[in-house]
């Protein structure tokens, strides 16, 4: 399961293999940032684009899932970030994998317990989870897998 | 010049030769309407894409222009049709045309003279500046041709 949290300037990655039903943990296969350096946005949705079919094809996720805010930002935001999110879509279908949207709120209460929970917290729960000596460095790699084991730790609630 | 006004429903496009000025009236070359027919975002965005794509390749345009709303939309209608530019943008970047974008009462603006203009008003007038018989149909056929006149007719204002 590849989690994503998608950004212009930073898109946190998480490849996390589900762990049988109390027997074996789920299992941290890699995680990172994407952060493309081109200044402009279209260069940018083109390193975003690439970045995704690499990581696809070398990791061979089962299926992805990706952060979707729908609330609480501003319309310029949100058509930004938009962009991001349907590059990263388009990687995904172009490679046959089904795509699954987690909110924000969603993910926190899945991994954490609450909706509010801080950045800390998230690193602190994806450490537990995955059993790792720390939190994945930076918070964007954690929030990566943090989206991954949402989808893993009960699905769409929807 | 191609002009496109995107949707993840329908996404208009025009292509318009530039006249010179005093000389040779603006020529349209296609203009047409991509509407995917996948009932899903992800498949919607991979024929959006593909679609630009064969578009480009068969037209080669010198560059393109995009309209971009960056107001008076709410964050939720903002984030999807983010998602249809980004693959848009993305295609245009692929094949290494510069892209401008251009707000909707920017190209009603410059094609019609106020930036209230109607859909009947903006298809009047890609019909008078393209000295056609009829407007554009449909509708967002004719506004793809309206961005691309408006770079044609003044270029970016910032």
């Amino acid at each position: 399961m590849l989690g994503v949290d998608p950004g212009t300037r930073a898109t946190g990655y998480g490849l996390v293999e589900g762990g049988r039903p109390g027997r074996l943990a789920h299992r941290l296969v890699e995680c990172g940032v994407v952060r493309p350096r081109a200044d402009d946005l279209p260069g940018r949705l083109v390193e975003i684009h690439t970045a995704a079919l690499e990581i696809i094809d070398r990791l061979e996720p089962a299926c992805v899932a990706i952060e979707s805010p729908f609330h609480g930002r501003n319309a310029r935001t949100a058509l930004v970030l938009g962009h991001a999110r349907g590059v990263l879509v388009l990687a995904a279908e172009l490679r046959g994998l089904t795509v699954y949207e987690y909110a924000p709120r969603e993910v926190k209460k899945r991994v954490v317990g609450t909706g509010a929970a801080s950045k800390e917290q998230v690193g602190f729960m994806v450490k537990h989870h995955l059993r790792l000596g720390e939190p994945p460095r930076p918070a964007d790699a954690a929030d990566g897998c943090a989206v991954a084991l949402c989808h893993l730790l009960g699905g769409p609630l929807r």
